[in-house]
């Protein structure tokens, strides 16, 4: 994925707890919405038992509207209830890229 | 892994080649020596096929002085002629953790 700096990276590393349950159907639904959300520059992800997602996003506000997207909101909580031992997001601003 | 913002993240993304002979000896060898460099903060990986690496660091020259390290300049080499098809890299400042 090869994207012009400055962008934004949400840096999503969490602990997946045995309990997937709905996972897959719910992360490839997000992600379906994600698409459509304005700013969005795309997504890489990798790990299972402890799994590291990157979001891109143009600016901060891309970032917020999606964090306050309903469905989003959902997916969250029902993630850190039932999917997650543990998570931690971390918003990250792209300044280079090789 | 908790830290501080403001800091860096290195997002290393790559797809693996087939031969990976070297790759796991080489890849502990490393993160032994980036421990020791001034600045470094901490690392995280997943994946296999497709692997995402973030390393974190105080600041970018830390990650300047990793970069020009000999070990890693070796290993760059390697990891480009032979354990990855491609990969990227995105120096990133992260400005929010939670």
């Amino acid at each position: 994925m090869n994207l012009q700096p400055p962008y934004y990276a949400v840096i999503f590393t969490a602990n997946r707890s045995e309990n997937v349950k709905g996972y897959q159907e719910l992360s490839e639904k997000l992600f379906n919405i994600a698409q459509t959300q304005s700013g969005f520059l795309g997504k890489e992800s990798a790990g299972e038992d402890f799994e590291i997602t990157v979001s891109y996003w143009k600016d901060l506000e891309s970032i917020s509207a999606w964090k306050a997207n309903p469905d989003h909101i959902v997916a969250q909580t029902l993630a850190s209830r039932a999917w997650y031992k543990n998570y931690k997001v971390r918003i990250a601003k792209v300044e280079r890229e090789y």
